[in-house]
């Protein structure tokens, strides 16, 4: 990695000398030699006076594929392409494919998406307007127009010239698609059989009817989850009524998945671990309300604990395994919470009730196990056999409570339509704070006469 | 998901009913129209009696594409392939993806993988010995040596000749690479491009020598993020002298980054949530170790809170605020781990210093406003501006140390050539437990004067 960097930093000042000395024609051969994403790494990190030499220099179609490689999440990609005149800019935005052009347009304030909108054809507009309308995270908003289409009844050969006449446009040219006459999907060919056929075969004989096709609505990581599956290159998005809208791309999968598993992993810490570039201070704002609302909810535990004020006067020795008892709980509901989230993710969550008895039972021999191990610890430990079996008593509840409620919480918030992501751990933990002191101060109080002076 | 389970079920009757009556024409046809993943898992689930005669029915072809598609994850795959004679079963096995055949075979015991190979020609065990003995998580494990190669110095027609010849073998048809005299990559045509270029053109025109290729001991994470990046259908593995040793497909690594996010989330968890379909038995076995390891751990901080026990005995309140302050900056220690794996997930964990100091000023700055936000409640709740002070100092203390811990460990763990990963939330929750409680009471012994009585 450090290579790669090294190495685009010496990319950039190699073209940036070329622009500075006037060498524009090795400037444009330079860049254009570059991989698609290096293009667009490269182009962002141009000192911005470099930038604006090279924008003028670059063709419409280069442009695009640096706009198309630039990663969303990362770059302030609206500012660059403002550095254009929106004329220019419009160009770029309309070579681009379909689904990025919709991103990018989704990133912008309403004014400037009117002006680029007011800058393309009536026609043009309308079918990016639609585009941008999909909810993010659905399969609408991954989707790319430009796909390779027949119709039926055509041969080998001439789906060929076809595919070759549109290959330049397509974003992926894995899969031609077959529509019926009211654009229907009837089907679809790979190019594999297309290319281990004769030319003269009806290209029904080798088209796939049997095809696997997602709604536009759909949630992105159900799409990913069967792409995945199938190991397919791209997958066809169609209305309500089966007509194709359009394809997702295995390359956008591959992004979806990965900002998916960022998104669960973000959850179980309580802070979004996609912004690693944060400053200090911007890092430190988004973490501090999560610690606040847990403390606020930490304060209850606190609450609950000097309502015992009594019984800690009376036994101090209890207060050595608060921190053990919810430590211990907090972990055992962390491991329900993953587990659960993990299932839910992977779409195994179907025999609801089978997992519910399953994870109960898998608590109850947590519980046990780790209880019995707490009471000889502590009976051996503080010679006294009954605070062991307050300590190990305790702890064995408060990890089948915490545990019922790492998995329940996130599978109820799923019920309710929520990604389950968001039933952080530090929330389980931070809540089986609470049930697990009300529990062991119940159990010690049932003891106390008995440890207490024994 | 549920549709399309109810939908696999209803398949699996419907073809067992066809073989229980005979009808063992209308199954092969049924069964080969299904597609690849679909027929893997409805042979997996098929009753063993019914997949005794399935398998005899259907051709080896047929049979490799079910053993290409079966999760080696959730199918006891080498339990199938011994339902089938050896002498068939290596038949199969010789007509899988070659990375999947090698996947196979380490999953079985030796004295197997020592028959199958002895029922192959030498020179194919040979190879497929090779594949076997790269280390799991490496490029090497990933990739097959089903690819399209092609000399230098030949034509469009030529080279789409060659294609088409091996279109059906190869496991990927997007790139075409080009091999010079010695085998060595000398670099890399799209399909794309051939099938829009004229086919008297000599290859060299549309050849791309700046190749992007992986090692075959690189690192299968590090392999995924490039393939990520540059969106590519495919990457070539060489070894160390440039040499063509095989490529990975982009469906190879969407599993990578699957798994490898399915590693980060177990690690922060401190369970393997890749085995959600365990019995409640085994899944409870899984997660007691990690859970007494932590209890022991734990025990320390005990044993600690019980040497302050005079403290406690004199300021019983002291013992309400315990699992407040291990509580946050757990969860501060926490959301700095999750940020320092996933930076070095990423490769960003390059400019070291730059980081340390960033996530530094980051705790100061959350455990200033946190400690802040402390010391207004407690002061406001129990009317006691000293104790607030008190409790407010410590927490901010706690967090900033636990921050400190929650960067360091992943950073130190890789440094050390290890899984990052492995520094568990709950291991850093538990640990800064210690060093929480060590604060809270030494800041106390400071105030108790102070608060107790005031």
């Amino acid at each position: 990695m450090a290579d790669q960097i090294e190495q685009r930093y010496q990319t950039i000042q190699f073209l940036s000398d070329l622009l500075h000395s006037g060498q524009d024609t090795e400037f444009i051969e330079s860049f254009e030699s570059l991989h698609d994403f290096e293009m667009a790494q490269v182009y962002a990190d141009l000192p911005e006076q470099f930038r604006s030499v090279a924008w003028r220099l670059l063709s419409i179609d280069i442009l695009a594929r640096v706009f198309d490689n630039l990663d969303i999440d990362e770059v302030d990609i609206v500012k660059l392409l403002q550095e254009l005149p929106p004329q220019r800019g419009v160009l770029v935005l309309q070579e681009m494919y379909a689904d990025n052009e919709a991103d990018l347009l989704q990133e912008m304030p309403a004014r400037l998406v009117a002006t680029y909108l007011s800058l393309m054809s009536k026609s043009e507009a309308d079918t990016v307007r639609k585009l941008i309308d999909y909810d993010e995270q659905t399969a609408g908003s991954l989707m790319s127009t430009e796909y390779l289409a027949v119709e039926e009844d055509l041969h080998v050969d001439e789906v060929m010239r076809l595919v070759k006449k549109q290959a330049l446009e397509a974003e992926s040219i894995s899969y031609v698609y077959v529509l019926d006459l009211q654009e229907h999907l009837a089907g679809v060919i790979s190019l594999r059989d297309l290319l281990t056929h004769p030319d003269d075969l009806a290209v029904s004989e080798i088209t796939n009817d049997r095809i696997i096709s997602v709604k536009a609505g759909d949630d992105q990581e159900d799409v990913a989850q069967i792409v995945a599956d199938y190991n397919f290159l791209s997958i066809p998005v169609t209305d309500d009524d089966n007509r194709l809208l359009g394809v997702i791309t295995v390359d956008d999968i591959v992004d979806v998945i990965d900002e998916e598993a960022v998104e669960d992993y973000s959850g179980l810490a309580a802070v979004n671990v996609s912004q690693i570039n944060d400053t200090p201070w911007h890092s430190a704002i988004k973490r501090i309300p999560w610690l606040i609302a847990l403390l606020v909810l930490g304060m209850a535990t606190a609450t609950l604990i000097s309502s015992y004020d009594q019984l800690v006067q009376q036994a101090s020795i209890l207060a050595a395994f608060i921190s053990l008892i919810t430590g211990t709980a907090g972990n055992a509901g962390t491991q329900a919470l993953a587990l659960a989230v993990r299932r839910i993710a992977v779409g195994s969550d179907n025999s609801g009730w089978k997992n519910f008895v399953s994870e109960i039972l898998a608590g109850i021999i947590v519980g046990i196990a780790t209880g019995c191990s707490v009471f000889v610890i502590v009976a051996i430990w503080k010679h006294n056999s009954i605070l062991g079996l307050a300590v190990g008593l305790a702890m064995t509840m408060a990890i089948i409570v915490a545990n019922l409620a790492g998995y329940l919480i996130p599978v109820l918030i799923d019920k309710m339509g929520f990604d389950p992501a968001v039933a952080s751990g530090p929330f389980i933990t931070t809540l089986s704070d609470l049930t697990s002191v009300l529990i062991y101060f119940n159990v010690a109080q049932l003891f106390i006469s008995h440890f207490v002076g024994s």
